[in-house]
């Protein structure tokens, strides 16, 4: 049986530099999680330096949110630098199908072949070129209407797509996993699904990506559940949600943690 | 009399999707304020899509907080398309006469005819080209200091003004409410005025924008009131206001609004 | 016997108007800590009004963290527009020997000699051209191992240079003052070290720079110690910490500032 504690307590021994190109919103709440979970979290976006510092990180995540011709430029290079240094990086292709400029964006760096996609129902079937209700990033899709489309996009990519929700999938193209933790206080805090890009970012460096991006996700939806246990509004769930990620044991996530491969 | 929680109940059961063109320093909290009031927030400010986005929006805000000329050029777009498309919009002239950029844009932005322009009473001066004493964001006006600017500007305009303060008035050049809701602490925390901006948008669409302007003062400075009772620092209070915001319900709004017509 | 308390009841008597050219990590609590603290923040970085804006300033805060060639230019003639009028300024160099844009942004921002220089130890041991193991935002070095770059680098620049860590070290090149305030907990909230440049510009305004500067930084040091009496986790920590940075009073500073003159 897999030991997904393990995962949390790997990432915490090696605390990796995680390089963000992430939106404005995001970008505090992110860089908080991230040394809450025990990484090191840097926000550099400028195609100045955006690639150079890629081949430095452990892994890089970027994220569509708040998006701008100049960022794209930065987001390609740094994509482009860590494919170079054999970095993992993880794509949030954040309203996706909203617009012309987005859909044009989400190609490129598809092209580029992401280590992981993450993205609610919406986004990843935007990002398959299917049909979707999605309009901004709130999704009207559900997991399970997205979940060929996850698979056959993993397939093209080799990729790992993960596609979260009330229940999250994350799959290679062939297996694939079920996570049932979280809480329905979740979606109600702003920039919580770019955030977990983060931490999969973190959990990714020096493990399989598909077990290693599954225990981030159900460490981060454990998050959710214990902030839930003393809360009951968003602004005080935002700051024990925070504390949670700080206090979890890989002890801890591995008795809590919910998954079923699928 | 008029039934003022029915304005909260009639935003959370549509849930209007809002696009914020606002300041780095307020998105995130603008967000999650508008996710706690029972909104749908979305920030795109690009010149590549934020007209094609604003076209999808139920309602558009617009803050020249931290500007810069392409940020400028999104917002023109941005606010020419939900005119085109008789989207309700709401600007926030922040600091409008402190510098020569701010006069400019505010004046470019004016000339579109927002729905509602919402400032402290040193920036609807300023908007009117009056004298004022206000240097940053903070006001050195008073509310009735502001009045006669504010009534002509909305007759200019066709449109809401509502200026915020220890008391708030809201006109449309002819009639005015004034809110007394609202609480000392809020000043201290950043981009609350901001915020507000978004939740009087939330609030707009669908409803007579005089009084639905006056509503969501009315609740937003509750939940001030509200967060006050339980913290007497910045800090919690700006958690417990986001909490009050989630709370708070249409039936304890009707109770609470202290709103005279004047 | 210094009055460090007499610091901290000038700057909130004067409340002074502190422009921040700053990252995107920091911006809202930065703004939250100076309006907690008792000065006034805004945030304007674009080149068209920096400068002029600067000029209305008490002081102005440089940060490099999330940079951009935009920003830059704006940096500069803010800096020169501070100089310009006697306004004194602080440049926050932050991952400065990271990548061959930030070395040479921050050349040119210390030939406009800032008036205060704050950074972790990695940070000022880059600037003084020195070799160095800091990678990202973290330190890799400790503050000892800085002390005679710092001291060459005040010389220097004719200004203060703060090197910040478990234990602070504030110099102007001939006499130095240690600081023993602060709590472990402070580097795992993000952006407090920036944030901590607003607080050091809102202190000196009208008083010797050297001891403003050390004033300052136990002042916001002894807001980490009586955040962390009442937390154990960083989320609520930083909530904590903004509520000590409102409520310390000067007699309390004065009685619990840990400096020695050395």
């Amino acid at each position: 049986m897999t030991d997904w504690g393990h995962y949390l307590s790997h990432m915490r021994a090696n605390a990796p530099l995680i390089q963000n190109i992430t939106n404005y919103v995001a970008m505090n709440v992110m860089a908080n999680a991230l040394l809450a979970s025990g990484a090191s979290p840097a926000m550099l976006h400028a195609e100045e330096e955006a690639g150079e510092f890629a081949a430095l990180a452990s892994a890089l995540t970027i994220n569509i949110g708040t998006l701008s011709t100049d960022w794209v430029r930065g987001m390609i290079v740094a994509a482009e630098s860590a494919n170079e240094n054999d970095t993992p990086w993880v794509l949030d292709p954040v309203a996706a199908g909203a617009t012309a400029f987005r859909r044009e964006t989400s190609s490129a760096l598809l092209a580029l072949k992401p280590s992981v996609i993450r993205g609610n129902a919406s986004e990843i079937l935007a990002v398959c070129g299917e049909m979707t209700k999605g309009k901004g990033a709130d999704s009207a899709d559900s997991v399970t209407e997205a979940e060929a489309g996850a698979r056959a996009l993993a397939a093209s990519t080799g990729g790992i797509v993960a596609v979260t929700g009330p229940q999250d999938l994350i799959t290679d193209g062939t297996r694939a996993y079920r996570v049932d933790n979280g809480h329905a206080m979740m979606p109600l805090v702003t920039a919580l699904g770019c955030t977990l890009n983060g931490v999969i970012a973190s959990f990714i460096v020096g493990k399989p990506h598909l077990e290693a991006t599954t225990a981030a996700i159900a460490y981060y939806g454990l998050a959710g559940q214990l902030a839930a246990e003393t809360t009951s509004a968003p602004g005080s769930f935002a700051t024990a949600f925070i504390d949670a990620l700080y206090t979890i044991t890989p002890d801890q996530l591995s008795d809590a943690a919910r998954i079923q491969e699928s």
